[in-house]
């Protein structure tokens, strides 16, 4: 009997989520297991509304257009299920006679997404993962890291290029993630992609943060070059487990308790100018890290396609309570295969950049590290002409 | 007789600056008045510390990498040339035997390069102009401002994608350009990249800021849509002719007295968080928005290419104390024609965005600005999915 396919989205977006979607269109229209495909607008805010769109006669043309898309086209949510949300949401499932409901997001919304399963019983859910910040557990990886590793590769390379020219500042960038530091580690990859490398130095929210011994990396470096580009984590924090730079403002927090953390490339870039008198200024690329369809990776995508389609065939086979996630099974050539992962097992979870990534000073990563990440970022970097 | 001929850059790096250089080269390589082709490292510095590259050889290959390599190959500076120093300068570009010297840059560039003029006889000077800030007097506009302008509408659409995906929070985003806000009004683009359009606001140099009349702007807004994307120039001053946010440190300026201007975005992204109770965020790409390949408008690579070549070509002709401006004879289709433009009426002068650029309310951009601004970004413009 034929049942309708739920699919709704969770967390910030990336440059390739819609590309998951796309899969899942994709795939649904192939079973004929399944009556509609129904997307909530807005994650859960817009299943607990029954706002959906129907996507069962989404044509070809808009699949593809959708596949290179940045953002979330059915838009997306930070809105945490409460317990009180959970009888509607069953009740909800059942008005529309969902049989299947898939979930793309991060931790947070793996989460939401077992949760959901552990209150249904006759609907298959399977979560599709989803986070720039690669901070998802059990997976070799998640999509939506590589497209944003790329971005943040090519802008640090763009960047030394830049800062190199003039000679006379550091620049300072501050990378998106919070707890887990593997956007900023993967700005290690300049190197790779500008011959004669760049003077660069990179601090992950891993190690504890010491002004002191900054300041003494920008000194060293600046007697050898006058032009260093800094990369450092939005979530950076000192010693004693405290913030780098606290918020400001109540209204910055979400509903899962997460805060907009605030400007640590400016307060860096002010303490060497102040502490060092070396002229220093910051770049704070923020959300446009994870939305440029210009340096999207291409294994990213087709990875984050494939999540998409799988999860389907996966639900209609009768699997529940799944997160689809990747083995990587060989290193050259670069493979990977999906791989079935309990719910319940990365829901919450975080993983951290491991120490075998990170250098011993604490302000670089490893060729370990460069290994892991180069082939998620996708092929043809630019090639830019150097004396 | 030959003499040689010597290429310099000052100011800050853009996208296609090398471009014109490639453009010197080729046309460089096809006189036979020109014996050597150098090119001074880091601008004028190089010049006085005889620091030179021999570029008279260079090869096709090269020429081509170096066409869409962004920032500058040869280096660049942010040297004032002190009076003390042209008779050192008269002698060095004597014992080089330079005919020709050619400095690419943007007004203050242009200032130098007329001060070179002024103080040589036989060496026939002519400026090539750059400036992402579009700043340059009497030319329509000028090389590297049509790819920051692309980087920027491109930028702002993926943005507006990604918070109206999300639909909680402003996001304030902040746009290089000191005194003039060619790239800041180059954000309203987005509306054409998007279908739809987006909730956005436009806050120029050009007109005084007010806080009140910025909030009142913000708070109507987002009555109508939780999702904001708000470009602000860097150079934001308020009524009584003060920056926004004044520089905290000595050492951020440079040796025109110009100085690093701080974090305005982040600080208006502050003053909405507490005064309206909205989450608000920043964005700061920075010195990303002059250096990014993936983003360079077609039309102003060739341009500035066309410039570097032209520029040759008259210096061989004779012509002296020049800057290659441009000049609009056509609108559909667009069409330049290169001008000849008295270097003592470019240098030190600013082109501020016109009144009519601006709209009523000051918090955006009129569509004769569109028009005017448009061809300029290139073509081809990133396809995106919407609902």
């Amino acid at each position: 009997m034929k049942h309708n396919l739920l699919i709704a989205h969770g967390g910030g977006p990336t440059a390739v989520v819609n590309a998951s979607l796309a899969g899942v269109i994709c795939s649904a229209q192939k079973e004929k297991d399944i009556g509609k495909i129904l997307a909530a607008r807005h994650g859960v805010e817009g299943l607990l509304e029954e706002d959906f769109i129907d996507l069962t006669d989404f044509n070809q043309d808009s699949i593809k257009r959708l596949k290179t898309t940045p953002a979330s086209a059915i838009g997306t949510c930070r809105l945490k299920v409460r317990e009180e949300d959970c009888g509607l949401i069953v009740k909800i499932l059942h008005k529309y006679d969902i049989g299947y409901f898939l979930y793309i997001g991060g931790n947070d919304s793996m989460d939401t997404c077992n949760k959901i399963h552990l209150i249904t019983n006759d609907v298959n859910v399977i979560g599709i993962p989803k986070t720039i910040d690669n901070d998802l557990a059990v997976t070799d990886h998640c999509p939506g890291f590589g497209s944003a590793a790329r971005y943040y590769a090519v802008s640090t390379a763009e960047l030394a290029l830049d800062i190199q020219a003039l000679n006379i500042h550091v620049s300072v960038m501050e990378i998106m993630g919070r707890n887990a530091g593997w956007l900023t580690a993967s700005t290690a990859l300049a190197r790779k992609i500008i011959s004669g490398g760049a003077s660069q130095l990179i601090y992950l929210p891993e190690r504890p943060f010491l002004e002191e011994k900054f300041l003494y990396d920008i000194s060293s470096a600046w007697k050898k070059r006058k032009g260093i580009v800094v990369t450092v984590s939005e979530g950076l924090v000192r010693e004693n487990g405290e913030l780098l730079v606290n918020p400001k403002h109540k209204s910055t927090f979400d509903s899962f308790g997460h805060v907009l953390i605030g400007n640590v490339s400016q307060y860096l870039a002010d303490l060497i100018n102040s502490k060092l008198g070396i002229r220093a200024r910051s770049e704070k690329p923020g959300l446009l890290g994870r939305t440029s369809k210009a340096l999207v990776s291409e294994v990213d995508r087709e990875e984050a396609y494939d999540a998409g389609f799988t999860a389907v065939q996966q639900a209609v086979k009768g699997m529940n309570g799944f997160m689809i996630g990747l083995q990587r099974i060989s290193e050259e050539p670069y493979q990977v295969k999906q791989k079935l992962i309990l719910l319940k097992d990365v829901a919450n979870l975080e993983r951290k950049v491991p120490d075998e990534f990170i250098n011993e000073q604490g302000n670089d990563v490893t060729e370990s590290f460069l290994k892991y990440i180069c082939p998620l970022t996708g092929k043809n970097f630019p090639d830019y002409f150097q004396f």
